[in-house]
């Protein structure tokens, strides 16, 4: 029976000629000392220590399982991990630079701790899919955590779209005012998208579930493992059915940053709004004391940082995206060293976004809305032009000419100062008899052009209810029912 | 009763002073020349005329439907825009760059066809919710032919990989010969990476399965329009449920781009490894000389340039991703024109794909395997070095102590120039006296090596066959079961 | 002697068995037709007919020179290539698809026109080298225009800013307001930005400037050219002193896009702002009725279109240089298929950016500024705050203390809804003693803040002035001064 | 007189209500602490500890030069500052994460050292323009270091290429054979890209080398402060003409990570080679001990680590380019907290160019050329091909004739699987009766071809010889004289 031992994650501690150490041998000269420092993983990598430490004690298992191991042996590994988890916990872990990565570092002290017989647990693995291993176990993870995140923050604009319900302010396009809307139907926007993140993030869930284990460093190995039981025990639904393709693939890392820049692009675009309507023009809201910052020199100053570096950390996880991707750029099968670049996009991308999407909804909640101010603003635009021509033509006027005749009135208008909920009867209905009507006037008013929205999806009272059962629905739903249904 | 004719998209064609248009009002000057043709989006747009009508010719019905145009205005506008069909499919429409885009083009088209009552197609329509309805039907027609060219692929790859099933190749990692493993398992790598590919575009179909129509300029319309019949003629499973959402979302054409990076990331993969096996030194495959192309000077030249656009095009497509990811970072709501250069990434990321998937499967199965070139190779390496150690491992030896004897046949190797199979049984037993065994020179053969790798997705034959059955699997599901399902 | 007609970018035109064409040789079957079209570069490359021409006639003379043709073949060719010119620059040349690319169109009339003594031309040339230098010739020709425009561009600012020299405005940091500036100083640290563009440009034309003729396929060639001459004639100043790089490079075409994205940054950077004050809320400029557009609903409505357009195409650049860069990662020397990947970007980043650089300044110079919209927005804020605690400091109050009771006082005003002006000597001499002065309170107006900031480079008028001439003698010099003064 | 002590950088340490701090005026909470963690930049920023002294203490001059601090002030904090400066030498300065940022820091720590005088060193200054100076200094600094690595590492490839001087490989096109070259000559292109790379970053240090301090937090200061002193005393050859371009301005920033993101690329083109060189199959060269690393199960395997860390390390550069691309696109003027995000990608890249930069020369020197296998792979190719046409040519058989023939001759040896130079005379002979001379053979010798390619910059002994001189005298300009003539 063969060993698939087959470690080809590169070692590099120990090549000195006299080594003592298993692999010495081809080697005659020791590693150049800044070539070691530069190729070390282990400054990033010892973050997936929990995660190696479960892989390994998993594998132990099923060694024992399949007879590999005996139970004594399977026993005494366990014993040793656990007391290394016990001080990975603690922060009492020995880490040592001089050995690599996180895998030597844990086999070194497994050893320290039991012995020789240490050295069986890595019967019939190798580095390649070992770390492979780590790297599916932590974007797992790490997925569950941000899902969690987002639907938070979805349930707090969903709070915070009940609380305003009856604010309205100006919509726009090209930021400029469009139509007047719902204060909530703007923010519910936000929801949707956080939605579709929660989705992409909830699908990638089933192809990171893949377990790459047993691949050996390429080809498999001969050892009689069985797989299925320690896809059970680490919770992996499926296993990669290629172990070539098991130790080189990274898709599942690659997407979820394309995911999380997705997800930044649409919180750069919330921060972009929540600082222009900080700025002293638009002074829609104000942001709480917590979550802004002030100068030691100018009193008058509020600083938006949190929004400001929240836009700007979007620049960060794209960086982190054009990374990866260049990484595997014409990378042949199977494992390079290349790959070992793809831990700290992924740490980064994984820090950056789960602590945007924790602080954002208190920050999102905090917030103060300055409903005196948006509602002189409406008084003051052209926003419900539409409205007007809208009741000419219900009124049989051709959309035409109604559109004609409006356009004259807010001529008018912008020749005399005025805002059109400022002109007298007599001044409307000199351009149209009908803008005698009260009815006429009454359109003028931002509410009537708002509770007229009433269509599935648009800006009415009535559609936003709607609007928000469908997102308390979908608040109900966990992203990964599906992958759960799936299973069943 | 209101119009719901927010048009927003800006129009410029026709501002001049006196114009007997409709918009002329507000604008006292016409559009600048150079900046008339900087804006137009005519020129790219154009591709969307077949989803532009067919948005147009279900808006109608459902305008008809909901008593908001006559029956007999509907059957006007409708025998209007099929005549237009008719001159698109002919390629005799006549397209007038004056007009800026293509819904300006088709309703000018329509007027010129069936007069004034054409105009009445653009109630309760805006076109924010008219370009995003023409880019969600486009990117679904797009999804599922991607997925189908990515299905034949895989299916060239399975029918090769049966073709070539007794053939060992050395698996390498780092470019170095690292263990021998079947032909058929390497490809099949790609199958698997495929399949995830095709999996991505499937779940992408849900999220652009979103009908945005309906959703006006940003705020929705008054006017009492039937959104779940046009979703259901319009072949779509949802609604958007926030009008602002929907005009400002292009997630699924960035999701479309991102996917299409990860499979483009595949290709430069298996081609870069393509042409570095067709390099003379290499020398496993052989292109047929309908993929390749010579050199007028150099009679030896036969060019991988398939392969090598292939990769290239990579850059390509990620440029794209970038581009629009860009684009978006920061963007307030709603509809921005910055939004306009959306078309032009995603088109030439369709094009791109669709041309490479459907030419690379071919050009697979036209490859010449040097089969005695490929033999001659595996002879000459020391890649089942680790059988013999596992041998005596097997043996009873203890691992490390068989490590070491075979570090140093191999070192004996090296210096002798032999290979590990050409040392007689002398040579091999005066390391240790197992390896008198003629059970331990058997090891050292390849397909040995091979055939010991009997674990689930390795790479015995055995194992090649069940990996084969369970890819008949997944070639028999459509990636978007799942929203079938979804839908019951 | 050997010739150097190394042609190696690949040759698929005519591959058929029985081709009488020079090539034929190895091949025995058709190129794939869809490949033939996948290769094909004629669509893109077809830009590069004028450098192309001019390349050959250089070429051509500097064979005659070297005796390597002859006189009257000389003749004869030059003869071909000017006829080839003027079908070009008439629009009459006959281009043709299947003839690959833009050299094999030419060289193909060329022997049309004057039989086979055209296929001399190619002697001691290789397509490499060719294409090498058509891309130079083209970007040492896009380099003087982009430079020629931004100095226009450049101008423009100073005349406006010469203009508006007694406008100010709030200035601001993290889009608050932080203190009041010169319109002008705002405006010229575009000038500033513009100048290191302008600048960047003007050093990359060096880099630009070598020519790679010459070099052959990849390793020069045997006949007894003179490069020197034919630089001399090509306006080159250097020659690539290997020819291996020579045909491998494009650093100068990354570089052009590199400086490109840098621009479009800037111009990015502008267009937000000017949208932000085209607002309703801002209200500080008015576009031009020709540079903005309206909606054909919404009568209020001016969008600046072109504004986005700038700040959209920022993405388009950004996603050609990730491109390019992504193309070139990882290739092996020296020529590779996937370089035919260089013209697309370039080209598009060209257009881009000299359409954007040449209509800005005329949009620019249409603005209407608000004038008394500015002048009351600054009337309503704090921005003077800092002020009122300098003249304290002044007054020899430490300036901790003196900002402690600025800080109390625009507490006191936030507190009674009033401004810092609208205060009253009583109110404010409650605060301190020395704010009952008359000078205190003429510290609070926006002007005396700016015409405080004398320091170099800071905003007071006379500080300005000292700008604008130091800005007239940057536009006084060619970016290329430099590159003149070396070849001197 | 007023304080130019504009501090805008926000402020967010010591928020508390009852603060005796300076800032706490307008806040009446503290900041949410998850918040404080995430703003804050002292974790990246300490790094600038150096540059931020320097400025500092020079600043410190320049008051009291000015007269705005007295000389007894000015001695004391001059005092103070070294202190701390020795502290931070000495890795005893205590770091307090709770002060936000390094000017803070070290701020807070004068006061301690020297009491409420120390305050007295912000005067006329901001942090917005102080860390736009320290990232000034760093960038220079760096700039200066890279450009000493880059000259060290060409260097040694002119060593390398003088030692190997008579070594032929094949050259390739497409990855496929094209024709014999010099190593030297293959190597010395990436002396010429590096010298490309020299050059950007030395114009680079021009654009860098622009005094930021005096700009005050945007709009300068009203104190009589001497910039050009400063700039004289701090190593600045220029003043930013305009302190709102001088606070907002990182072009300098992203050119390093655009030169650099070229400079990788190369790199990672000599990586690939040197990977592919290195497999078994090509066996051109063998990497020393000291740079490559083994496999803990298969003792044949010898990983070139350091060239695929340098390959992947491409697309972390890549990604810091992109990042800050994005950061900045459309962000409006002046200082925004967006722009904290542009110190990591610059340490970043710094850090990984300059280490790379260093090991890899060292690396290149201890490689081992394996002369026997690259002769005889030499001797197996059809690489010559292109000389026994040319001779024909020479003899006067019309070129086409003389590559038809040629062309039968390889076909010949294909099928006779013989390679060119075992034809006999016979065999050569009857192919064309001139094949029979002895010279036509001798041109089939890769030496003769490589020889005859004596035009400029081409493989011939004689041009490299010409070549390498041309390098030793770009080896003895620094890359900043250009502005050294500058500043005479």
């Amino acid at each position: 029976m063969s060993s698939g031992n087959e470690q080809d994650h590169s070692f590099f501690a120990g090549k000195e000629k006299d080594s003592t150490k298993p692999w010495g041998g081809r080697f005659q000269k020791r590693l150049h000392a800044e070539m070691e420092a530069f190729a070390a993983s282990l400054p990033f990598d010892r973050r997936l220590a929990e995660e190696d430490l479960t892989g390994s004690l998993v594998h132990c298992r099923m060694l024992m399982r399949a007879g590999i191991i005996s139970a004594e042996e399977g026993a005494l590994i366990e014993e040793g991990l656990e007391a290394i988890q016990r001080e990975v916990e603690e922060g009492t872990f020995p880490f040592d630079l001089s050995m690599e990565d996180i895998h030597m570092n844990i086999e070194k002290r497994l050893i320290e701790y039991i012995g020789p017989v240490g050295g069986k647990l890595h019967t019939a693995r190798s580095r390649n899919d070992q770390v492979a291993l780590d790297m599916h176990l932590f974007v797992k993870k790490e997925i569950i955590a941000v899902e969690r995140l987002l639907r938070s923050f979805q349930a707090e604009i969903v709070k915070l779209s009940e609380k305003v319900q009856e604010v309205i302010i100006p919509g726009y396009t090209h930021l400029q005012r469009a139509q007047p809307v719902l204060l909530s139907h703007h923010l519910m926007a936000y929801f949707w998208m956080l939605q579709r993140d929660r989705e992409r993030f909830g699908d990638l869930y089933q192809r990171a579930d893949l377990m790459p284990l047993g691949s050996g460093a390429l080809s498999g190995t001969s050892f009689p493992i069985d797989r299925e039981f320690a896809a059970q025990e680490l919770g992996f639904e499926h296993l990669y059915e290629n172990s070539m393709d098991a130790v080189s693939d990274r898709d599942f890392v690659i997407e979820f940053i394309s995911h999380a820049a997705l997800l930044m692009m649409h919180l750069s675009r919330l921060s972009e709004e929540l600082i222009i309507w900080s700025s002293q023009e638009f002074s829609f809201i104000e942001l709480s004391d917590e979550f802004a910052t002030g100068s030691s020199m100018m009193p008058q100053k509020k600083n938006p940082d949190f929004l400001e570096l929240v836009r700007g950390k979007t620049g960060r996880v794209y960086g982190n995206l054009v990374a990866l991707l260049t990484v595997f750029k014409g990378l042949p099968l199977t494992y390079n060293k290349d790959m070992q670049e793809d831990k700290e996009p992924l740490f980064d991308t994984v820090d950056t976004v789960k602590t945007i999407v924790k602080i954002f909804p208190a920050m999102l909640s905090s917030l103060e809305i300055k409903r005196d101010n948006i509602e002189q603003a409406l008084d003051q635009d052209f926003s419900t032009a539409t409205e007007l021509a809208d009741y000419l033509a219900g009124q049989g006027v051709p959309f035409r000419e109604a559109h004609g005749i409006v356009g004259a009135v807010v001529r008018y208008c912008l020749d005399q100062g005025k805002t059109l909920q400022q002109l007298t009867v007599e001044e409307l209905s000199s351009f149209h008899p009908h803008l005698r009507e009260p009815q006429a006037q009454d359109r003028l008013k931002p509410r009537a052009a708002v509770e007229a929205r009433t269509s599935r999806g648009g800006t009415s009272p009535g559609a936003l209810v709607k609007q928000l059962q469908q997102a308390k629905l979908c608040l109900g739903k966990s992203a990964f029912h599906q992958a759960g249904k799936k299973s069943d």
